[in-house]
């Protein structure tokens, strides 16, 4: 039952990879040994149905289930977490196993230019604007002769001593433009632009270009690590502009949806660093080289990167191990990280690039938090504001000026798509927006991507829709379960009823782009996590939800995110529309103003230092607050009707 | 006669390399592309004899030569710089091939520790001990609890800010170190000894172990690297206390003897990267883990290092092209180089390590000059004292504590056994003594190694010796020319006569260890060129030898150097025997002091910048005194005879 078999891997712009497993390991398993990005949000446990493969060759071990149709079973399609192999084998990874981990998207950021322009102003306004510590200077030197056999880096520096006067800090040369420093001098008869970066005490030239040629740009990077998706920014530092923005999955989602399961891995021999491939390698590299030949620059013209992340992510970014995070007293290994040089970063920036990642407060509370506070400006406020970050994990920030307190909870990647079998991340092919027809039934789709983009699935913004306007039409109940019949609804051979959003001849799967009652379940615990989490905080200072005063809604979930109708299914509270603010991705603005102003860098560090943290899994009412919160909108259901306590 | 064949190249110790070669190419170009470390001292010219190698199937064409007997034509033996393939072929390259190379030699030091205690002591006078800038600390902070849930960072630094007191710099923490710190804190109960450097500013911790393991050790390395070849030093920080010393061939070799061969191969494609590789990863970090083997230390604790080396090796070691040290008006790319990380420079040490190279003052003279001045003491002198370093490039430093000025010569790699068929470096198995007796003209041979030892091949103390002996007993005229005949005299089927030091029956190669008349006249040229240049030098300040108070001989050439031989052949001034000084590896033990002591490297760099060059090649007269010194000893044979200018 139990032999050793050769199992091939083949998946599209991937090597072949091959391994050898025993009768006891499932392919999924097997997969994650060969470091093939097969998707796994829900690790492994059946239910996400995103781990599809298709037989080849060989026999596996494994039954038509809800995710694999009988006639998919036939065609080979298996799920991986559900099959075991009883034969040497070959395994295909279709393209769809592979969307979270691999599929990087670039555009460019027509959508999001609002958001940076808004936040350019911003950093104007606060002065943060012109100080990331990098200058370019020109200068031309005394050619060499016999009489005057200087060195060329003795003959640089002290020609730009005399230019720079008295007083100016020392001058140190790296190793990067030590090595480019002849050629340069020699390619414009001694003429030469420096790259310059103001230090502590002393400055460095980072870079040189012979004066005849183009000015040379200075790139800045903002990296937004999620655990399910990566987002970043390619920027010109001296204006701010952004160049390109890009996306991709994680690739550390096949060890699991959620920080808990990829903290686990990473305890395993080799774990740590294998978590920290999968996501450097194997999707912020390359990401930084598509938006490099995107924004048409070097990699190694990107001087600053600032990382924000979940306190996970940041210690897997650099490989420190997150085991105490999840161990009594919950303690990191740092809560802020050092600035990194480049060539300590596996990024491909210039090695003498700064990298600085943002400051966490505790094991839930990342520097995608602080930085979201500071980007979203709530720290600054007088108005009770409420920052809500719709991630994997949900994480809240409740205050103003005065105060600022943060709390956790575990929402899944349901947000983001993922652990929804229908759901995908906010990029090209997402259904953004939907509505239904009460009497029809038919749905109204808005999809993300150019004119005649067909569906892929579901992005957060769209589940939430959806799920409110099946709600509101009476197709599903409080519990999330079909109580109408038609032809958009279907029941399976196991009695699981879905919605039928497009039919496979409509998607650019090809296949039915269907909400199952499962989808709509997992979804109920996410939106209901959030509540309660927001419930319960206010109610730890003694307030109810009506104080807050300005909402501002973070994350991946998609631009055009429906307050109504998230309040409708009792996701949010029940509070005039005009306090909500959709803020985009926080994270990724605030790494933004960080990696281009030392200014705003250090502000994120005095944010992040005055920030309490409310450990909800230990406050007493949260697991009640939660239970009550799992219905449609609610177990109280006046906390969502006109005069309840939103009201 | 040139189609494209199959050259598969075999080496002990190596990896089998395969190239596809035309018939115009020779098997040592052909090994070069390959990068097999086949020795070839004389760039090809077929005069050194080394590059022998052994077909093991093919054709090759090429004749027997003075270098191959017929018998070993016979065997398969040809010059690999003398073939070219005629068909795909299998080629041996035996260990004798690979000896400037590859062989790694690792000693106890114990005939050196002289030399480095006496430095020691000399640090000590100087107020050079004990600034590494290193130190450690043990600390035990307050175990973390909920009401504490501090990070392990900011857990250890307030503790360390505390300990250090007001006024202490602000610390950071190495990725390393922050990398180590979890499990370090947690294994034993909170008790962590750090290693802090000292820096501009700021302190660095760039290691912690915990309290409960061995004291930490501190290492630091000095690095010399020669033309020909490479010694390291690995030390203990703290005491100066030598833990291994060990020497290997520069893998550079292959590309030629001297550095002008060395330069033209950086200018080709790929070449600088290639020499880098050459001396870095086949020579210096495999020598790096031998010592740390022998010295019980893992490198990444080693967190000082100096490398002492002329100009080329400084720039090839960086990977900083060197082509202008080559074309008028004749500038390095820097004089100083900056000071490096151990990231930066492949040599496996700890990330964070200091690395220092010895500054240079011109394109031929280097730090190994400028380490050596300050090691030797001649730039605190009251006497007139010259340094001589013997390597590839002879280089010479006349002055005391008022002046000091340098020259430089190509004495080409005799002194440390190249380029000399049978010359090799001073190791085990190296004749380092040797006298002949008049009547029997017997050899009375000195071997390095234990007892036992065979002898392998000459180092230059033992090549001066014996030309100097067979001079004496007029074994050969002032040409270097055979002139008595006798069992130990052997003539060649071309007339080129040889002597016989030993029978193949008692020699390590089981080959006869044979000094040709190729070899005289390639050390005659040598020696010329150390002699003319030291006089040159002194009529360039309108002196006589004779003023020259101290002698300081340095270099590779070996410890046992006979001045009275030396100064018999024409290589030394006729000075008093009790001027000369035999002080070793000049350029290690400043890279040495360097490496142990901030003091002693500024130092260095002050004594670089007071230092003057005179350009030999451009100086009337060197050539004729050059010419004139190509006898034994001399053509004007009163400047070695007692009365003479020297007397």
């Amino acid at each position: 039952m139990d032999g050793a078999y050769t199992l091939l891997f083949r998946a599209e712009g991937h090597e072949d990879r091959t391994v050898i497993v025993s009768g006891d390991e499932s392919l999924l398993d097997a997969a994650k040994r060969a470091e093939i990005p097969l998707d796994a949000p829900c690790s492994g446990n059946g239910t996400c149905g995103k781990c599809r493969v298709r037989v080849i060759s060989g026999e596996a071990e494994s039954e038509p289930g809800r995710h694999i149709s009988r006639e998919e079973y036939a065609q080979g399609f298996r799920l991986a977490c559900a099959s075991r192999a009883r034969s040497d084998m070959v395994v295909l990874v279709p393209p769809s196993g592979l969307a979270y981990q691999s599929r990087i998207k670039i555009s460019e950021g027509e959508r999001e230019q609002a958001v940076f322009s808004a936040l350019r102003e911003e950093l104007r306004a606060l002065g943060f604007t012109g100080d990331s510590g990098l200058e370019t200077l020109s200068i031309t030197l005394p050619r060499p002769d016999p009489e005057n056999p200087m060195a060329d880096r003795e003959r640089l520096l002290s020609a730009l001593e005399k230019h720079r006067g008295e007083g100016a800090p020392p001058l140190r040369l790296s190793l990067h433009a030590q090595r480019k420093l002849p050629a340069a001098l020699r390619e414009a008869d001694f003429s030469v632009t420096c790259v310059l970066a103001r230090g502590a005490g002393e400055d460095r030239i980072l870079n040189l270009f012979p004066r005849n040629a183009p000015d040379p740009v200075l790139g800045g990077l903002a990296i937004d690590i999620g655990t399910t998706s990566v987002s970043i920014l390619l920027f010109d530092l001296p204006t701010g502009e952004p160049l390109a923005l890009g996306s991709a999955g994680n690739g550390q989602i096949r060890y699991g949806a959620d920080v808990i399961n990829r903290i686990i891995e990473s305890s395993r021999p080799g774990g740590l660093e294998r978590l920290q491939r999968a996501v450097i390698e194997e999707c912020i590299a390359p990401l930084i080289r598509a938006l490099c030949k995107k924004g048409g620059i070097g990699p190694e013209s990107i001087y600053r990167a600032a990382v924000a992340a979940n306190t996970t992510m940041t210690h897997l970014f650099l490989a420190v191990n997150p085991a105490y995070l999840r161990l009594e007293p919950y303690v990191p290994a740092f809560f802020e990280g050092e600035t990194l040089r480049g060539s300590e970063t596996g990024l491909g920036l210039h090695p003498d690039a700064e990298v600085t990642t943002a400051p966490g407060i505790g094991s839930y509370v990342g520097g995608d938090i602080t930085a979201g506070v500071f980007s979203s400006g709530v720290y600054k406020k007088e108005a009770l504001s409420l920052l809500i970050d719709l991630g994997t994990n949900g994480e809240l920030v409740f205050g103003n000026a005065d105060f600022l307190m943060s709390c956790a909870c575990s929402a899944g990647p349901a947000f983001e798509g993922g652990d929804i079998s229908c759901g995908m991340r906010a990029t090209d092919g997402a259904v953004e927006a939907c509505g239904v027809d009460r009497e029809t039934m038919e749905p109204a789709l808005r999809i993300i991507g150019p004119a005649g983009q067909k569906p892929g699935g579901f992005c957060g913004s769209g589940l939430i829709d959806l799920i409110g306007e099946l709600f509101r039409c009476g197709i599903i109940n409080a519990r999330g379960k079909f109580i109408r019949e038609g032809p958009r609804v279907r029941r399976d051979e196991w009695g699981m009823a879905s919605y039928i959003a497009a039919f496979a001849g409509e998607t650019e799967t090809r296949r039915d782009l269907a909400l199952t009652e499962g989808d709509i379940d997992n979804f109920i615990r996410a939106k209901g996590a959030i509540f309660s989490a927001i419930r319960t905080m206010l109610v730890s200072l003694d307030l109810t939800v009506d104080v807050i005063e300005e909402v501002y809604i973070a994350g991946g979930i998609g631009s055009g995110i429906n307050v109504e109708n998230a309040i409708r299914i009792g996701m949010f509270p029940n509070l005039p529309l005009e306090r909500y603010h959709y803020i985009g991705n926080s994270s990724l603005s605030g790494a933004y103003a960080m990696a281009g102003s030392r200014g705003a860098a250090q502000k994120v560090t005095e944010i992040s230092r005055g920030m309490t943290y409310l450990e909800l899994s230990s406050h007493p009412g949260y697991m009640d607050e939660f239970v009550a919160a799992c219905f449609l909108p609610h177990t109280d259901g006046s906390l969502f009707e006109r005069g309840g306590e939103g009201g």
